[in-house]
Parts: C-alpha cells; sequence; structure tokens
C-alpha cells in the first residue's frame, strides 16, 4: 500500500475535491464541518448501522443508496449527531442537501449526509447552513484540504485517519482514498465510526454495494472499542470512473484486485479506529484459526476483543489468558475447548499460553515484557475446522472512564 | 421479607449448619474455604454457566443434579476456580468431595463442589483437604457461623450478601436462607456469580428446579457488571423437608408462595450483586414496559444496564438519555423508537427526558441532583404491549479499570 504525503486521503483519486473548517457547532473551536464533493457524478454505496434507533442522516442516505442515485458531495458535521432529533431532524437534513446541491448546481438527492457528536439536540441549522456557503469557495482550489476535512469529521479522536493507494485495473492506474473517524461508541456491527472512501475506478452500482458490504463485515464489523453499537455508524463509497477502466460488473479478476484494495483500505482505516479507541494505549488484534465455520471463527474473536476483563488486564500488562478463554466461551461461537492453542505476540516476542485446552507455565517476566508493547496479538488455534478470522480492538483505561463519565458537560 | 440478625443466612431454614475459614488458598489471609451441611439429606436444584467453557466443580455439581440425587453438603472455595485444569480439576474434585463425603458419612455423589477464583491453576489439593478436615469440627457446634461461611466464598465483594425470611405453607412456618457472591464478571446468563439458598420446605426435586430456574431468569440473569459471564456460575438451592409442610409436587397454591419467596431471597440477592460490582459507586436499575413481549422487555432492559457508555456517564452524574436509547437500539429488541418515554428517578426525584421518542428540556441541575444519588431508576415506557422487565446493574468507574488490571498479580 502506497502512502501519499499529498493528496492523502479522499482527494487522491481523481475528480474529488475536499474542504473542512470551524463553522461553529463544536465549542471548542476545532473543525466541524466538512465538504466532499465530486467533479462529475459518482457511484454511490453505503453501509450503515443496524441499531434500531438511527439518526435522521442515516435514514437519509439509505434513501439515497436505495435510490441508486449518482451522488455529487458528501456533507458531513461533527459535534452534533442528529439522532432523536424526531421529524425536525429530517427537515434539516432536506435543507442542508439542499443548500449544498444548490452550490454544487445538482439536486439534494445527490448529496449524502452525515452527523457525529452529541445525540438528542436539533442541529444548530443557521451555523450549519451559513457554514456550508463559506466552506464551499475553499473546494476544488487546487490545494489539498485533506487535513481540514479530515479534522471536520473527528469527535474524540486524537489523530486524524486517512488512507490511499493505487491499483491497475484493465491497464488503466486506478487509485482509491479514504478516511475515518472513531472512537467511542465501536462495536461489531459498526460504531459511531464514519468512513469514507473515493476511488476513480469505473464499478456498476450493484457491485460497488456489493464489494463494499463484504469488505464492511471483514473489517468495521470486526473491531471494539466499548461494545456500544451507535445511531450513526455509515461507510460511504464514491467511485466516479474517471481513471478510464473498464466498468466493473460483474465479479472477475477486476473486481478482485478492487475486492483487495477496498479491503486494504477499510482494514486499515478500521485498525486505525480500534487503535485510538477513547482511551486507548494498545492496540489488541485477536486472530482465530481452525474454527468450523467463519461465523464461528468471527463470534470468538470479536467477542475476545470486546471483553471488558480481557481489556483491562491488558492494559494492565496481565497475560489474563482465563479471561481470553472465557470470552471465547461465552461469544456464542462453538468450539472444542479441549483444543484451544493460545499465545500472546508483540514486537518484544511470542509467548505459549495453553495448548490442548490446558494452561502451559510460562514466565512472567517475558509475559511482561511481550504486553508492554504497543500492539498485542492474540493467536487462537482451534482444532475445529479451517476457518479463520481476525478482530481488533484496544485496552480497557482509566481515561476511557473519565472521556465518557464527563463526555456531555 | 424479615432478615434475622442471627442465623441471617442459609442456616436460618431448620438442619442447616455452615462454617468457613482460612485453609491456605487465598494469599491474603481471608477465609477461603466454606463448608454447608444439612443434616439429613436435601432435594438439591441447581443452574449454570451457560459459557461453552465451564469449571470441573460445574461439571461436577451438573452430574449430581441430573442424577437426581439428594445431597447432604457443599463444599466452596474461593481463591481458585478449577477451571482450565483438565482432567486434574474433576479428580480433584471428586478427591475434595470424597474427604467432605467421609467426614459427613455420605457418598462423594451427595455432595455439591463450587469454586471461585483465578483460572487456570491446579487446586492446591493438600491445602483444601487439610482445610476441610479442620473446618468440619466447626459445623453444628451450636454457633452461628454464617459470617465465617460467606466470607469464605468471597472474592473482590467488598461486603457478604445474606438473605433470610419465612413465609407459611399448609400452616407450618417454612424458613428459606441464601447467601451470595460477585462481584466482576457479571453478566446475563449468570457470572461468577455464586448463590446458595437453602429452605426447610419439603419440595419434590422436579419442582425446585423448575422453580430455581425461573426465578434465575428473572434475578441473576438479569443483572450485569461488565458484560463478562464468567466458567463457573453457579446457583444452588437444597430443600430438607424439616418444616414439616406437605410437599409441593405440583404448581399449587403453595409453589406460588413458595415461588414468590424464593424470587424476593434471588432478587435481594441479585440486587446486591449488581450493587457491589467491582468498583461501583452506584446501583442501577433499568425497568423496561409496555413492551411488545417479555423477551424484548429483557433483552432491552439487560442491554440498558450492560452499556459501557451509559454505566460511564452514570459515574459522571451525566443525564445521558441518548446513551440509553442507543443501548435500546441495538439490544436485538422490537420497539418503536417514536414511542419511547424516559425518566430517571432516585431518592432525590424523578426527571423526564423522553416523550414520544424525543428529548425533552429538562433541569440540568434537578438531573445532576438525582443523579448524585447511590440507586438510580430508568424507567422506560414502551408503546408497544403490555410487558415489563426489570435489570440491574452498576457504573463503570476508575475503580473498576484498578482492580482488573491488576488481579491476578
Amino acid at each position: 500500500m502506497s502512502t501519499h504525503k499529498n493528496n492523502s486521503g479522499i482527494t487522491a483519486p481523481k475528480g474529488f475535491s475536499a474542504a473542512g473548517r470551524h463553522v461553529g457547532i463544536k465549542k471548542n473551536g476545532k473543525n466541524d464541518l466538512t465538504l466532499v464533493a465530486c467533479e462529475c457524478p459518482a457511484t454511490a454505496a453505503g453501509a450503515f448501522t443496524k441499531n434500531l434507533v438511527h439518526a435522521a442522516p442515516v435514514a437519509w442516505d439509505r434513501n439515497v443508496i436505495k435510490a441508486g442515485g449518482m451522488v455529487r458531495g458528501i456533507l458531513v458535521n461533527s459535534g452534533n449527531a442528529n439522532a432523536c432529533t424526531g421529524k425536525q431532524g429530517m427537515t434539516d437534513c432536506l435543507e442542508a442537501a439542499k443548500t449544498y446541491a444548490g452550490l454544487l448546481k445538482c439536486s439534494p438527492e445527490e448529496i449524502l449526509i452525515c452527523s457525529t457528536g452529541v445525540i438528542g439536540v436539533n442541529l444548530p441549522m443557521e451555523r450549519l447552513l451559513s457554514g456550508i456557503k463559506e466552506t464551499f469557495p475553499l473546494l476544488g482550489s487546487g490545494i489539498n484540504h485533506d487535513e481540514d476535512a479530515v479534522a471536520g469529521i473527528m469527535t474524540t479522536d486524537t489523530y486524524p485517519k486517512t488512507v490511499s493507494m493505487t491499483i491497475e485495473l484493465s491497464g488503466k492506474t486506478v487509485t482509491l482514498g479514504g478516511m475515518a473517524k472513531g472512537s467511542g461508541m465501536i462495536h461489531p456491527n459498526m460504531a459511531t465510526l464514519l468512513a469514507f472512501v473515493t476511488t476513480d475506478a469505473a464499478v456498476s452500482g450493484a457491485m460497488l454495494q456489493k464489494v463494499l458490504e463484504d469488505s464492511v463485515e471483514e473489517t468495521y464489523n470486526m473491531i471494539s472499542v466499548d461494545g456500544d453499537t451507535s445511531t450513526n455508524d455509515t461507510v460511504l463509497c464514491l467511485a466516479n470512473g474517471l481513471a478510464g477502466n473498464k466498468e466493473i460488473s460483474a465479479e472477475d479478476e477486476d473486481y478482485r484486485v478492487f475486492r483487495d484494495a477496498l479491503y486494504e483500505i477499510n482494514k486499515k482505516l478500521a485498525i486505525e479506529i480500534a487503535k485510538d479507541g477513547e482511551g486507548a494505549t494498545k492496540l489488541l488484534e485477536a486472530t482465530v484459526s481452525g474454527a468450523k465455520t467463519k461465523g464461528d471463527a468471527r463470534l470468538i474473536a470479536r467477542s475476545v476483543i470486546s471483553s471488558n476483563l480481557m481489556k483491562a488486564a491488558m492494559f494492565g500488562n496481565d497475560a489474563n489468558w482465563g479471561r481470553v478463554l472465557c470470552a471465547m466461551g461465552y461469544s456464542g461461537g462453538t468450539f472444542d475447548p479441549a483444543g484451544v492453542e493460545m499465545s500472546f505476540n508483540s514486537a518484544a516476542g511470542s509467548i505459549l499460553l495453553m495448548s490442548g485446552g490446558e494452561p502451559v507455565p510460562f514466565e512472567e517476566e517475558k509475559a511482561l515484557a511481550i504486553l508492554k508493547e504497543k500492539e498485542i496479538k492474540i493467536l487462537i488455534e482451534l482444532t475445529d475446522g479451517s476457518e479463520r478470522a481476525t478482530a481488533w480492538g484496544c485496552d480497557l483505561t482509566y481515561d476511557y472512564v473519565k472521556i465518557n463519565g464527563d463526555y456531555r458537560s
């Protein structure tokens, strides 16, 4: 994966521009509005929260994607989730879309909208609408606004998350770019995560939707920060075809190359979200292999990464394999406990903790050295089959409690 | 419910004695062995963890209960869970049961065993067996050893949890007594919770098992401390018939009186466990009414009480109803979000936060006063039907992280 210094995110592919600025939604003066624009209509795909309670912009975007329409722009605000805002929430979406569409000279149905932040407060529409007008002129001005754009989607994130890469499709160079935000309310079936992927590939709407959904299952749906699935989770993908490749309209070789690239983009962003989980000091990666079914492997890996007890143990550098096994046991996934092999790995080495379902004596000092690293891999090998899955998470820390005990105020 | 000062727990009913002492399993010198004895064979019922990975004593007890045998004693150790201990774990159970049975002059199959503590370490059998012999003479010596007995089952609990009450069954006074321990790895489908209920009622084995299972669903399976379901959860109930009532062998009026009493006993103990959750400063109670089905009500109430974000907000005295609604939405329970009414109650008053699915403006100062109390009730009224359920939990605090970041060491 090549990561560009310039146009390193969603503006890396041809035809996309982005801008972000502070328009008065966040109290802290940080960027809170981001506009993404495509110079031509782009094919759009989306994946959304499975929470029964979803925010107005999620309902708006579902309608846009369902209609199969082409999209010209994305409007994102942070600081206010526009969730639990009743009918006013949808009215506000429409008004915001109209304003941005008017500037882009397209219809409101060609605008996708995302919001993230506090729940249950109506959007400050006056500030938002004037903010859209103020931000619009920055688009396409030839300056790289990726940094401002990604800043505008952040909430409690401590750093921006962007990625880009190039691939070859039917002899043409195709670029993909992405940006995402976490960092709390992150749990399988997405989270308060917003992720945006742009590409200049030509992909049919049906194929783009399929490849995005498959990718989300293996990436954003395999991370957990705190077990809470948010009302606003949204992953959007726009493909504008400006790379000039032959349109991907079937699951052929080009599809597979594009699929693998999209997976890498989404995996990178998902891992960054887990790593930057609220209060996190460590990235945790759990890989389950030898499972009977893919579903079992995924349930087990996600359960391990979601266990508060395991996460607190990791914060304390405690090689508490019992908590890992316990979380496997209540995961809902099926496996033979007598066949479990488990080891913890990091840059400082590897240590075997269980074999044949029983504990293996280990040196506490060696375990401590391994767990003091910032990236810990939990490897679980089962004897039930040949399926595997990986999930990512973070440790549970004092700062998680601090951040979330005092968020709204 | 009458709570006795003397014989306030499991020795309140006729015919039961108990003792506890430190025998060298815990490093901190606190009690780590508890013996419960019944002077005659008692009908036994049990409910166990649903974790696929279960400890040796769980397997042992399941066999005893399944065989429908009468029971003479219960042997409990804390400090070591005898979980993930392979074949040696079952061998150790048998040896411990043999030793206690030899002293009680019964068969090993008349002994139930529970363990709680660290996972993956074999029991220190020499200390355990000599401990059983040292503790046995304390049984039935006419002195109330309830306090020592309940101390012997505790791990990170900060106070003992006991309860007793009397009821009338067919003109006879019947007593029920109970003791339990929490306080981490507590989640629906039990937890590292051990609970023991004794009664001098005469109840058939089949009725006792049914009434216990029903009661567990509404009590121990409705509490959550940290979302982790343990390998050792066990609830045992012994009924020795010494009260002389007509044996309960059908779901008649006596059954209902006994059922209600058992529910009160288990509810009291379950709430105490939630209240004493690791690091907890507050007891949280979520009641969902107006749900379409009982299952929906339970899923929603448990999801609310299990949300890390909601728990952290409660620690911070933050009336963050949005996190409650969010947790309802991902619970898996079905409801109409547009019909949600929500209020927070405590000794300091009540405050309405949502009505008709939309936020209601409220005074932050009043909310703060309500949330500063030690027991907070979250009342959720739905418009989908007439079913209801209550779940209990606690806040998520710095101390939870501290306790669990540094438990094994």
